[in-house]
């Protein structure tokens, strides 16, 4: 029983190597009759493509989407949509340290052990490359989203290093404002504090200089999403969410709301009080992150994600091969000195994967409701 | 699709409510062989108790498991083990002031909104009540994996309030360390740090007594569990684990390691360096919580799960009607002013049901690997 | 990954032997609001009772079943419900002939090949008791079908041995044509034309005196379903029913429509014609059993399933024991002479899960039509 | 809930329409290690290939299979497989007719009633151009069964209109006896009782030149299999068997061992002797086909499913327009007079998926075995 496959209702399976032919997504369960617009598939892939700015790895890929089923007349037609990503940079390389030796920090010797043998030629199946299907994918779950309930998802780096972006207001926070700077330039670490921002990029610079990589943390917030999505108990819709992120590389924390804080909150202060505004039940505050219960409230989701530096370096750095004998390796080559700007739209994409799933879910049990 | 089963191949599904008959589990996938010990069930099902010391919530319940199928003669006989815990304390109440407001914090609305009605004693399948099957199951689960791979889980109490145990190793705690004080009394607050747990005693007193509550943050160690277990890419052991983890009620963050402390490191720091140790390939440190890549690497598995404050509070609070109607409300009663005592073997269980879904899935895909 | 579920948005999960405590179902994803009649369950539980007429085993058992979660004042909650259906007849019996002996044409051989082990008493898991569990569930997807588009689920004995009924309309039966004779006196064969029931009745009576059995043909109806269920291209709805069906013990062969009989036809004759009538789209024959691309047509459903003859004789049968020795085995005592008359309610039950089942998983996916 | 997913271990899922890009497959669960050979694949595909012979449709396919993911050197990662085989005959058509008439016998006006709107092209999803990716992954299922336990799947003709074959052992089959005629050359029906094959080939060419089609009965036959696979009580092999063959398209029936024969059949006739064989357990006899319980008895499986006659028909056929008005219509070009040739492939792919499945489940579930 592998694991290739997220959601139930609105359901993605995925296949693809960093360096094989390309990564495919098949789609199960998108509504019949949505409009699926090539234009937005491409647009976010090339928010997650390497090459964007000197800030992340060089690598050469177009990442041009190629939808191989499922859609007619520029319409889902109810039955499963495919979708492929061709590889274009496989440039031939010496791939004879990562073939014998364990790269700390990376998958290396857990699919060793796991399956015996891997394919070993950038990463294989754990590479981030894979986040080219989900990605592809996410981007039908946002146009799902926005046209069933106007939904939305949006995701902007809130940290790296020790630099915090002050954002008080996250749900009111556009697109354009995390890929942009005020003036119109592209804002290449999708920050939306600018001053912050800007301390980011020589942060990202000075490290990547010295050869290193740093981490950093996401916020991803969800708005225009109606009271009542999550499954109890199980498939609570914050414990899918966490599941969403976690499924990432790199993500080694998850939290919402008011998140580890509560951990030295008092109940009275911690909890949010009901009131009615503009005849919809809402609270004065948000420290339960727009879920309550495991469902959700009607206020905006707000989830932050924590992210390890790249394990890739290309300084040296101590291991062992395959057989057990230390050595040394130094990961050559293009590299993100920082997963933060090609991270979000990973994270909006697997946001929205959920809540377009839920909303699917919730709609097939309480469909038969005017029966009764 | 509603969400009332976990795991693929160790597979569980509940049912039950607060104030219903009972609560039942169905456990799909256990190994035919495997010794089902009643006792071990009644244990952990003692540990999460109500009334177990004056620390929680004097709710009189036995939670005496009966298993109603799937085992024979002491042993799983492979097919669907059936475990039913009865709720005795149902004592007649008055749910006027539940049925009608809304509890600040709780999923009283969120209900309302997802299901058009609830069952509003005592918060119905919202109840942590319904914990009671997973711990049962995961008692089974406990014991499949010590038997299948040695594999032990434990949690304690890391955090209440400001107050953080020193457990410089938790992966050498023992049970007993936990559950027990130096002089053998039991340890109501589950934190081995005996000086610490002293002080979260006089806290948690304090607190019940100013009528509040407080969260906290407990930490869960999962050894001798093999390098191999998690399935690329959905479901990595750590998206797993993470799910199961926020699956239960009051969890508002997961993270494993070094967790959030990521977001600051360095690369060349954060990478933990692999040695050879005994023949077996280990790291030096274990800033990666036992995961690489999703999937085990053979360090023990090191989680921390973010509990917030318990929302019932007998203090009065504002909040609003069914109907929309500014009210205020105050839970009488019986509550827990802290949950991290009853929450430690709850988050054991969740653990240990996904090391066992994890193995069977596992040694499912490379059972034929000898065949090749 | 065992298989003790069934289903997707309206999904079961069950447990239980034949001399074990008792079974149970769970059952997830049934709409919230759903009416719950306790009374429909038991009736339906009292069609597949053993001991109800002289033709049918006479183990005593009152199947009565206990809700023990999911309900709330008479209505499903939308969370999971959970039914137990007690085992009374547990009488104390020498199982040593089953314990070490295979009886032929039963399941003991397999399941020891399968699990190293098995429930010998009765049958354990194999035994058709746990079948009650499947009615229990039956009876609430029935009434969801009812409520949510007006749809009925009716069997009937068509077959006995070389004794076919002749029932040229069956899509306009009624329960009382089939459990009734026209005097008002219970049919116990549920064959509702009276003249071949008779004889039906006869030749039960006849075979179990012979210390035999006999097998014989049930046909299934559904009516009122619109066109649209069923999912291409695997969970086709005639993959679905098929599977339903074929799950339940004794059943060796499944056809709808024309059945085998389309082996001999030329597609001129086959082809049933599309018209017009009373504004809806109708075929003025039913050849195709009222499924067109394994998705309903809005004609009625027509299936039929072979029923082997119960494998449990009281005469000597030849056999071999556990090590593979030559033997013996007579089954003593209580035994179906004929399993038709008891398999009637159970194939309704599969029919109209199916139903259920994809009614949900059809609304989730097109409840977001409207939106584009 | 789509349904373009099957199996659970070893599980598929595809997508694809007829004059779509391509056919795609993604494969999750193959055991890693598994050799992944292209020529197979393509033999498998070249049976079911349109133009093998004047006997069936004329449409020009090479069919040639593209593995994107999944497969290194030749060998299966055991991460998700990826294949992708393209359209190449979308001739461009006056598809007029389609669009707004329904096609009696088809699924054009289940489609429009499920989804609201489909794609006509040559019957879209529905077309049987979507098992390409069924038997793709079937021929890595056929690999997989061989090599775990030397299962072998073979499926052939037995019966066309009224012309029955004479296979007296049909265990005993070869793949060449099926293939080819006893003087090498290609047998076009796949019967493997020559006589009867000419007789079919007449009648075929017969029916065309009539501009009608005839349909027929497969026996397909699993030989190899080891008892213990199939899991209860809903997951009977029996029933996922039944399954996956009515998932495919045209089967109107399916039945195994003694079939609907069981009948008219009593008990002490029906049921197989028990006896020991080269210290093996088997029977005298196989009217079970191999299934016992819903669990593989060790014996050859034998199944066989009714195909309906093909509903394209080149003469004209009354039918009603997507508005309801009285039409006629008449299927131009190219189609299959019987679809038994192609049909065997696609029979034998999915039981060797459903093998290939439960064989996984099984060792999943009983590899802790040894642990107790």
């Amino acid at each position: 029983m592998a694991g290739n496959s997220f959601g139930q209702a609105f359901r993605i399976t995925t296949a693809g190597e960093s360096h094989g032919p390309g990564n495919v997504v098949i789609i199960d369960g998108c509504p019949p009759g949505l409009r699926i617009d090539l234009d937005e598939i491409t647009a976010d892939l090339a928010r997650r493509r390497p090459g964007q700015s000197r800030l992340v790895t060089q690598r050469k890929e177009q990442d041009l989407p190629e939808i191989l089923a499922g859609v007619f007349e520029g319409r889902a037609t109810g039955t499963s949509i495919a979708i492929l990503i061709r590889n274009e940079d496989q440039r031939s390389r010496d791939y004879a340290d990562i073939k014998d030796k364990y790269r700390p920090g990376h998958a290396d010797h857990s699919y060793d052990a796991k399956y015996g043998f891997r394919d070993y030629r950038g990463g294989g199946r754990s590479s981030a490359r894979e986040t080219t299907a989900r990605v592809a994918a996410g981007a039908i779950a946002k146009a799902l989203i926005r046209e069933a309930f106007g939904g939305q998802v949006l995701a902007y780096t809130k940290q790296i290093g020790d630099l915090i972006a002050d954002v008080p207001e996250p749900e009111k926070l556009t697109l354009q404002q995390v890929e942009q700077f005020a003036d119109g330039q592209p804002n290449p670490v999708r920050c939306p504090d600018e001053a912050v921002a800007q301390q980011m990029i020589t942060l990202i610079e000075r490290v990547r200089k010295e050869q290193d990589s740093i981490g950093g943390v996401s916020e991803v917030v969800a708005t225009g999403v109606p009271a009542g999505l999550g499954e109890p108990v199980f498939d609570k819709i914050k414990a899918d969410l966490a599941k969403a992120l976690f499924s990432l590389p790199a993500v080694l924390g998850v939290e919402y709301g008011v998140g580890f804080g509560c951990a030295t909150a008092r109940g009275s202060e911690n909890n949010d009080v009901f009131v009615v505004e503009g005849g919809a039940i809402r609270t004065t505050s948000n420290r339960h992150g727009g879920m309550l219960g495991g469902i959700t409230s009607g206020m905006p989701i707000v989830l932050r994600a924590a992210i390890k530096p790249t394990s890739s370096l290309p300084q040296e750095q101590q291991t062992v091969t395959r057989e057990g004998q230390p050595t040394t390796i130094r990961t050559k080559g293009r590299h993100d000195p920082c997963l933060l700007p090609r991270f979000i739209p990973m994270a909006e994409a697997m946001v929205a994967l959920v809540l377009a799933d839920h909303w699917l879910r919730w709609q097939g049990q309480s469909s038969a409701q005017g029966a009764q």
